[in-house]
C-alpha cells in the first residue's frame, strides 16, 4: 500500500501544483520583490532608532503612531486614519534593588541585582523597603511555606523549562509567576515579590512584562530579577543563607491618556465592505527599542500592503493594517478595533497578526473550523520553499482575539522560529541589531502570500 | 480522489507512527537529555574563547586538537586518537589597504579600505602597490574591458543575490569571484583583485576565505572587502571618479606542517568493522573564533557521541566522531581519512557532516540512491517535532565528500536555517555570542536522532 499512497500523494501534489501554477508565479514574484526591497527593514530601523520606546501613555506612543500612518502611507495605502482608544499610562519612574548577606543593618555589602519592576506593578514608597528573602520553588512550595511569608520578599525559583519544544509553552509556564504570584504571594501576607526572569537567556538583562492583580489582596511591588543575578540570589537562599533585599520603585498609574490605532487599507475591489485584517501592535516595553515584539510585527503588516500594492494585484477584499494600541499592558487597541466592528455591523473574514518576532518563519496557527483549515493546508506546498511548512490548529494573537470573541472572525499568527524570541523578549536587548533582514523579510513574504491567497480563494474554497 | 489520499496518507502516517512508537519514545528522552545539557554550548564557549582562531598550521590549530582529544573524552569515547596529515600553512600576516580619488600622488586623502586578504593569496610586496582601480560588474563585463584591465586593481561587483531562495547558492555565485577571480583577471594583466566579501550582511566587516589560482597566469594578490565600503568604492567608480587602491599584504606559505584528525568512537556492538562517520571541521579562519564555521560542527558531533552514550543506547556499528583538519584551505583531512580508510579497505556505511552553522535545524541532505532516500523518509515525520521536515536530495558536507568518492559511502549534512550564516561566514564576527544555545542543541539532538534510526534501520530498511 505504501508504494500507492506515495504514488497518489505524488499524484495530489502535483494537480495542486498545476492548478497553482499561476499562484507559484505571483509568490516568486512577490519574493523577487520582498527580499530585494530595503523598506521593511528601513522602517524598522527608523521604528526603532527614531522613535524608540512606545509604552502606552508615554511620548514615544505619539511619535509612534505618527511614523506609522507615514510609513503606511509611503507603503501605498489608499486611506489612513487614527482610531482613538483611551489607553492605560502606566510609568517605572526610578527603580534599584540590592541585598545583604547575614550581616544586620547598614554595614553589610550591598550587592546590586539588575531587575525591573513588572508592568502594571505598584511601586514601593519612597524609602524603599528592606527586609528578608525567602525562596519560593513553585506555587505548591508557596502552599507549604504560606506561614513563613509574612513580611518578606517573595524569590520565585521559576525555571524557563528548556526540554519543551515549544518556548510558548515554558513561557506560559513560568510567566504564570510573573501574572499571578504577587498576588498569591500577597494572600499570604508578603511584602514584594522577585521572579527570575522569564527567559532562557544566557545574560542577566531582566525581562518585564505585565503582572495581574487580583482584587482581593493588597497590591504589592513585583519585579523581575536578570538570571544571572537570580542564580546566585537563590543560590544563597538554597544554602540557608539570610539574604535581605532593598527594593525601591516609583512604579505608578497617571491617568488614562489618548492613545490611537493606525490604520491604513486597500479599498477591495469586489468586496469593499468585506474585510482582512493584517496587524501587529505599535506599543512596546519602555527598557527597549521593541524590535522583535513587536516592531517586526508592525512593518510585517505594513510590508503586506506595500508588497500587493507593488505586485499591481487588486484585491477583492478591503485589507486593513492595524498597528494596535497597547497590547502589552491593557488591550485597549485590539478590543476598541472590534468593539467598533461590532457596532458598525462590519464583515470580517479573517484577520493575521504577526506578535512573535521577526525570525525565520515555520508556519502558521489558525483559529478557524477544522474543515476549512483541513481544505486550505493544500496550499502548504506553495509555502514550503519559502519556510513555512505547516498550517497549525490553534493561533491568531492578542490583539486580533477580540475580533474573533465579538465577531467569529477566522484568525491566524505567524509562528516563526522560537528558540530565540525569550532571550529578548520585554528586555533591554531588545533591538534592531538583533532582526536579521532575511528573516523579517521571509515573514512579510509568506503574510503576503497568506493574504493574498485568503483573497483570492476566500476560506470557504476547495481551490 | 483527494479525499481518499488525505484519508491513506492519515492511514499511513499512523501506521509509521504506531511502528516507530519506541523510537518516538527515545527521541523524547534524547531531547530531554540534549535541551538541558549545558555541554554543547560549554565545549563551544572553551572552543571558541580559550582556544580561539586554529587556521591550519597556526598555533591554535595544535591548542584546537588538544581540545578535541579532552572533548570526546569527556563525552564518553571508547577510544580517542589522532591521526596525522599535513596540511598547508598560509599565514596573513599584515595587512593594509586605503584608496583616494582624483588627486595624484601623496597629497590625496586616504579613505580606509577594511579588507581582509584571501585564503592562500600571495601578498604584495613589502612597499604595498598604489595603482589605478577598475571597476568590473562580473566576467562578461571582464571580457568586454579586457584591454582595459592591464596594471590595474580589479574591483568586482559580485553582489550577494538576496533573491534566491537558498543562500548557499547566492554565495556559490558570489563565491565563483573569490575563487575564480584573481586568476581570471590576472590573464588580462590586472595587479591585483578586490572582491566584494561574498555576504549580505548589514555591516563592515570583510569576508575571508580562499581562492583557486591557476597555474596558467600569474598569482596577483587579492583581498576581500567589508560591504560597506564596497559599496562607497564601488559607487565612486561608477560616477567615474579617477580611484588609486594602496594595498599591503604579508600574505605567505610557510612549508607544510603536521597537523590531524581529531577521532573518538563508541565501538560497534554488532558490526564494530562497519563505521558511521560523524563529523566537522576544526579548523577555523584566522580573523574570528569561528563559531558557527565549524565550531558548531564539532560540538554537535561530539554531542551526539555524548547523547547517545548517556541514553544508555549500544549502536551496532561503530559510531565514529571525526573533528577533520584543514577544511578552509586545503581538505587534507578529509582526504587523509578517506585514503586510509580505502587503504584498509574499511567498510563506511554512513557519513554526517555539520558544517553549514549551528542556527535551528530545517533538513538533512543526503547523498544517497533516489529509492534508498525515499524509504527513510518515512521518517521524516518523527523529525517534524524537532524542526527537520525535509530529507532533501543532495547534500554531504566537504570533509566527507572523499569517503563517497573513494568508498561510495553515502552522505548527508546538516541543513540548519541560512539566513544569517554568511552574515558572519569567514569574518571577524563569527564569535560565541551568535550562537544561541537553543539553536545549537537543536542541530546536535536532530543529528543523534538520524544516526540512531540508521544505525538502528540501516538504509536499505523497509522500516
Amino acid at each position: 500500500m505504501k508504494g500507492f499512497v506515495w504514488l497518489a500523494a505524488l499524484l495530489f501534489s502535483q494537480a495542486v501544483a498545476a492548478q497553482h501554477q499561476e499562484d507559484s508565479v505571483f509568490f516568486r514574484k512577490l519574493a523577487d520583490d520582498v527580499l530585494s526591497s530595503p523598506v521593511a527593514y528601513e522602517n524598522l530601523r527608523v521604528l526603532c532608532k527614531s522613535v524608540g520606546p512606545r509604552l502606552a501613555g508615554s511620548p514615544g506612543m505619539y511619535k509612534a503612531e505618527a511614523w506609522g500612518a507615514e510609513a503606511l502611507k509611503a507603503a501605498g495605502a489608499d486611506k489612513v486614519w487614527l482610531q482613538e482608544c483611551m489607553v492605560p499610562h502606566w510609568e517605572r519612574g526610578k527603580e534599584e534593588s540590592w541585598y545583604t548577606i547575614g550581616a544586620v543593618g547598614g554595614k553589610a555589602e550591598k550587592n546590586r541585582l539588575d531587575i525591573l519592576a513588572l508592568g502594571n506593578s505598584v511601586g514601593t514608597n519612597q524609602d524603599g523597603i528592606y527586609l528578608p528573602a525567602i525562596l519560593i520553588e513553585d506555587f505548591k512550595d508557596l502552599d507549604a511555606k504560606k506561614d513563613l511569608v509574612k513580611g518578606k520578599i517573595v524569590v520565585y525559583n521559576n525555571i524557563f523549562n528548556p526540554r519543551n519544544l515549544s518556548t510558548g509553552k515554558s513561557y506560559g509556564e513560568s510567566g504564570a509567576y510573573r501574572r499571578q504570584g504577587p498576588s498569591l504571594a500577597a494572600k499570604y501576607g508578603a511584602a514584594a515579590v522577585m521572579i527570575r526572569s522569564v527567559s532562557a537567556s544566557a545574560d542577566n538583562h531582566p525581562h518585564t512584562g505585565t503582572t495581574s492583580y487580583d482584587s482581593t489582596y493588597p497590591k504589592i511591588p513585583a519585579a523581575a530579577i536578570g538570571l544571572k543575578d537570580a542564580d546566585k540570589l537563590i543560590g544563597l537562599l538554597r544554602s540557608g543563607k539570610e539574604v535581605k533585599i532593598f527594593y525601591r520603585s516609583e512604579a505608578r498609574f497617571h491617568p488614562d491618556a489618548k492613545g490611537h490605532n493606525v490604520i491604513g487599507e486597500i479599498t477591495g475591489s469586489e468586496f469593499p465592505d468585506r474585510f482582512i485584517t493584517v496587524g501587529g501592535h505599535l506599543d512596546s516595553w519602555d527598557p527597549a527599542e521593541g524590535a522583535h515584539d513587536d516592531g517586526a510585527g508592525c512593518v510585517h503588516s505594513i510590508e503586506v500592503l506595500r508588497a500587493l500594492k507593488a505586485s499591481g494585484y487588486k484585491p477583492k477584499h478591503t485589507i486593513r493594517i492595524v498597528l494596535f494600541a497597547n497590547e502589552e499592558n491593557g488591550l485597549r487597541g485590539g478590543n476598541k478595533y472590534a468593539e467598533e466592528a461590532k457596532g458598525k455591523a462590519e464583515k470580517h473574514v479573517f484577520a493575521l497578526e504577526s506578535d512573535a518576532g521577526g525570525f525565520t518563519p515555520r508556519s502558521f496557527g489558525f483559529t478557524l473550523a477544522k474543515d476549512k483549515l483541513e481544505r486550505i493546508r493544500a496550499w502548504v506546498p506553495l509555502f514550503v520553499p519559502y519556510g513555512v511548512y505547516q498550517f497549525s490548529d490553534g493561533g491568531g494573537g492578542a490583539d486580533i482575539g477580540p475580533l474573533n470573541r465579538l465577531l467569529g472572525t477566522p484568525l491566524a499568527g505567524l509562528s516563526p522560529d522560537g528558540s530565540r524570541y525569550f532571550d529578548l523578549h520585554h528586555a533591554r536587548n531588545d533591538v534592531f541589531e538583533q532582526v536579521n533582514k532575511r528573516e523579517l523579510d521571509m515573514g512579510a513574504l509568506n503574510m503576503t502570500m497568506l493574504i493574498y491567497m485568503i483573497d483570492k480563494y476566500g476560506l470557504e474554497s476547495k481551490n
